[in-house]
């Protein structure tokens, strides 16, 4: 069960609205990466947790809890960057070029749809959708998921910053900012926890002699014109995983066929083969 | 550039068809961790590498090329898994229980749609989409994202390896779970040198001092009734990045005040304050 | 700011599993009308609510975070009945003809993708989407989304209870319906209050001279070959606004010209004319 | 079965071009409550209305055919607006700031993709979406989302309206502003004979004793920092339905337990409780 | 302006219910190449026909209006094909097997959402997209389109056909798949006559001499281990269009060298260039 | 099985950067028909050509092969035409009106998702989809989605190049545009392989003597006020596909009942009949 308070658990206080920037802002409410996609992310993860692991489920809850707080903050910074917007006879006012290309460039849902608020979108208008978020039953799995999923939000944070002048929406940013750069720690001493306990390869459960150990270890060369991708350090030496020796293949045997596929039943009305062809 | 070659890298026949794992094995295909997900994000990952990091360059189209076949190995076994599937008489056929749950149960659009083909679309039929690939410019980052990819995407192809009993099924998934732990070493391996280049916080280029360090370190208690997140290894000590040390905050102090909106222009026709409301 | 309590507000406990209910539960999850939409609704509409309209502020963002401990039981319950689903050697399980529906008819991403946990998507696996929610910044307006919002709700939770017998999901189901019942009140209230106070036309503050009122009042009717839309109450008599009389027009006259089109500048490669059409 | 007659039946000329105002004109084509959308939406309710409610099917569909008359009229009018619009050298073009924030403004698909003509999209080009009409086949919830439609697309249309000067496009709005009140008296009455019918809470033919019927009446405070909502109506008194008396609960008792979910089988590889944990 | 008359242009009767057939007629309404993308895609093209070519834009019209007949039809059809459909007590009704199948195979959302009526979706639940629509402003592009829609769409009317049994239903097929023949013909003859007028390049009004002309005719092998594309009618002998010789180009040579693209500015903290990575 | 070469097919270099072109180039990348589409629908229609036709199995992937080098292209030319956006401090430079209608038209994600790289998404920013592309199993089918999508894409092509000054951008338009006048011609040709061995109306396997014929044969007029569709070449004389004369139908019969659909079992809680609603 959720209870909500108010406050605000940090300020969102622009000094002036700026409806360009109310746009680009809308990236961390709705975006892929955004504060509804982290919230969801780590609430539908907590739920799935079961018996025996109950920190990383609190642990989860209590994270997804502060995202709906953040996405709180953000629909209030954007509501302010939008004060005061006026929409009327913009026909007329497009005749001066900054208030033209202000209003040409802001988002026009903001004043149609949603009466100057957010929208549960992204900087360019796409909606939120359920389908941004990884909950797959397996912790270390998604922890990887969720430290992804902080460091795009960090660098999508950190670029709206540089494009910000306003100090009350940078004081913001630097809020976000900061607890990005926490939760990138958090997942990943949960990710270390967890790969101490159980290994790296995800998932661990799975007998390794059932998949094709012989070709676990090697990069295909794919490439005709460069062999760059032979210089890294995955290409020689132990694995992470510490489960056997990098190897650099240059020229890739095939083990397949060319595939020749059976023709469907008549009642399809595919294409016959060429020599059936005919009127 | 690329170049085709009608040989399978690795075989793709199963034993005999089975129109339902057909449905299933779509996950792989157009699922949001299918193979047409991560040939996409290697390969807008790769096209956006800039001057001076060629080899990460030719690593990304490696292995976004590569899985372009993995694509066309699955693709072709949901031919062969549909081969023969009748679809005359779907009603009188629907009588024989067992007949009737295999034909309630296949993906209709592999039928009516596609011919007894695959489908660029996941296995409840959702149409694979752009929104699930993650290219942001930041090496670091993306290999995050692909170190996720390549860990949702095993469990999905174990998952299904437990479900298939056809040893022709099963040694393709072989194959295909085998590369997805090269890719976890691979990119696990990436990650460990961008690290030690660079640091771990994403974006390492951020000026730490801009953001709000006093709460980048902070686990805040959003639950009520239980604390057992406060028991991890991310609630005390120095944190991965080497960067400050972990505090539990039991209490969550309000920076924020209860936030008061001004009230829109007359000329969005917004609900008026309640005092000024009438008829 | 959001707290979160780790026990249900209600009991969420089915008596036995059953994957084929789970999913269609899902459909209160992840639905049009599903718990995140009026979770979502209410939040966004409270965030938007401005100076001097507290009371309807505080109740959105009561009813908001309800719905978001909604979302939790219906998570957990789903968790439940999908309790114990087997996965292995599903083809050789098919041959049962009872456990052959079952699997066929099953969510396969239930197993494949979110390890038998719920996903945040209606019954058929669409994902949910943020063009689901409404909100407008008019109180009105979207109290009159909530309450279509509500009925909506409750008849699917109606009809998923009629397809129940598992006392457990009928008992949560029963919660779930009685505050459906109760959020219809509410809305229904705040709703009379809101016309009570500014009319019953959306928006209100819309000078009604601008409007074409002379075809404000009229039912044209489209049918050619039936009228019984004349017989209903909306064809004579004052109208529920109080803003004029209802008016039946059986022949409908035109106003507008057969619509003739510039062609646009040859740049545009449209199709010319048909009298400059040439090789 | 469908007529067309090519004549509008309200005219839809602007005085001249402006694509930007095309591009917010679209909102009201394929939006969420577009024209699209509600001609869709009374179209699938009229086509699912049974025996015994011919008043009411004839209602819908004689006013979804009129909205698909409303979609010609919104798209020859964007043909209009974007009428001359030349599309060659922007990048010249551009300098001038005026014509530059206006292709900078406009939405991009109406010059590359239509030539010049209305996109069954929204603003800021979504495409319109079938999981926008709401359709139960319980009238009273349908009406309630007709109502609300049409209360969301009259805002949307004023809106549009203040922001215009063109005076032949706020002739045609004038129309549409018209119908939508003549809309929304429409269905407060179609849904005030419904309610003195069968009762106000949907779906009426629910047995209310299968409801919790104790927590039916409950206004739950889930706020920590405040109680404005026990000032409204919806506090204490005789529900609109008048079926009980309004109860607020300022401290929510619990009735279920934190949950514990048991472990999925190991076929699906979900993270093992923390105590079996091992490499 | 549109009229609509209640009696169906053909009937829509089938003998008997079948709600698994009602999921899979669903594609021929919502689908990719369903009647709601016929009818919006040709009325969306007869409304952007410009002057002069006042034929086209008729026909657009007739076949447009046409359409929406056919979802009316469809709609109809699949509202009885889930007469009776009882939804009630499903748990212990999927112990029949055939029953069982049944309920676990028709779509949930025909019961839950729409009360057993028509959806806006496709065979696997996917809502209609606008994105589906073509609308160019070119007119011998779009008929290309129309062939192409009339074509699969018949492709699946055939499919469902095959899958029948019902002879109502089959009767109602029959009229459709006539009338795509009918379609078929019509594009291919308004085709001709515009490829006659123009020339059979789309769009014909470009100035040939700023395309790449030596590159126009020649069909590049992308293959590594075959050459059978080199067997078709394309590889040699004057082009359809009559404007060139086919040409087939084994071994493709390059023009282009391998990218290398500058690193952006600081502020988007993108990866720097491996030599600058520090930490 | 595929293989890379990193040199550009042909070279993809602009003069100078330009950020509002960078936008509406994406259409070509991840619009409806740009190379994502193309290269996608080609390799799936190529995967799913059964036995007997490898000469079409080949071209498909040819030529579908050579659209991934496309997209490539377009993505280079993508991340240079954003080369040196400074996104820092928008809010100071969009007082100079040429950069603030840069700033406020630019993609929002090209500068906060992508970090100055291609997006898997079209001019307007819609993601790619799946549901895009078109692979039927029926190659005469596919071949005029094939036709279809490359006189779309070409006429797009064409348009940006009209928009364009850039003389490098130009370049490669000019070679993509050539490629779309290839591919006109290469489906072209191979659809009339197919309509000389096969016929000309899809599918062509369908006994033709199941539809109705008396009806294959008419153009219906609906239109109340006009009949320039009168005057086709398709209202009279033989039909394209030679099976039959073309026959203009000015009032259209009924063969329809106005359908009256039965109630739905009580459990689903629909309207009752009229008759039958009390309270």
């Amino acid at each position: 069960m959720f209870l909500h308070d108010k406050h605000l658990q940090f300020e969102a206080k622009p000094v002036k609205p700026d409806p360009l920037m109310a746009k680009k802002v809308q990236e961390l409410i709705g975006g892929q990466f955004g504060e509804m996609s982290v919230a969801m992310q780590y609430l539908f993860q907590g739920w799935g947790v079961r018996k025996g692991n109950e920190k990383y489920k609190d642990l989860l809850l209590d994270i997804g809890t502060e995202e709906l707080g953040h996405i709180e903050m953000l629909a209030t910074m954007v509501g302010r960057l939008l004060e005061g917007t006026d929409i009327k006879h913009q026909e007329a006012a497009a005749k001066d070029p900054v208030v033209g290309s202000i209003l040409a460039g802001m988002n026009p849902q903001h004043a149609i749809v949603s009466g100057l608020n957010a929208r549960p979108a992204d900087s360019v208008g796409n909606p939120w959708m359920g389908s941004y978020i990884i909950s797959s039953g397996n912790l270390l799995a998604d922890f990887r998921a969720n430290l992804n999923a902080e460091s795009q939000g960090r660098i999508q944070a950190v670029r709206i910053y540089e494009m910000a002048d306003d100090p009350g929406l940078k004081d913001m940013l630097a809020v976000l900012i900061a607890r990005d750069s926490f939760h990138q720690n958090l997942w990943m001493q949960a990710i270390a926890e967890l790969e101490a306990a159980e290994g790296k390869i995800v998932p661990s459960t799975f007998d390794r002699s059932q998949e094709r150990t012989d070709i676990a270890f090697s990069l295909f060369n794919h490439s005709a014109s460069s062999e760059e991708s032979s210089l890294g350090s995955w290409a020689e030496g132990t694995t992470p995983a510490g489960d056997g020796e990098f190897k650099y293949v240059e020229k890739i045997p095939f083990e397949g066929e060319i595939p020749k596929l059976e023709n469907p039943p008549k009642s399809l009305h595919n294409t016959l083969p060429e020599k059936d062809l005919k009127k």
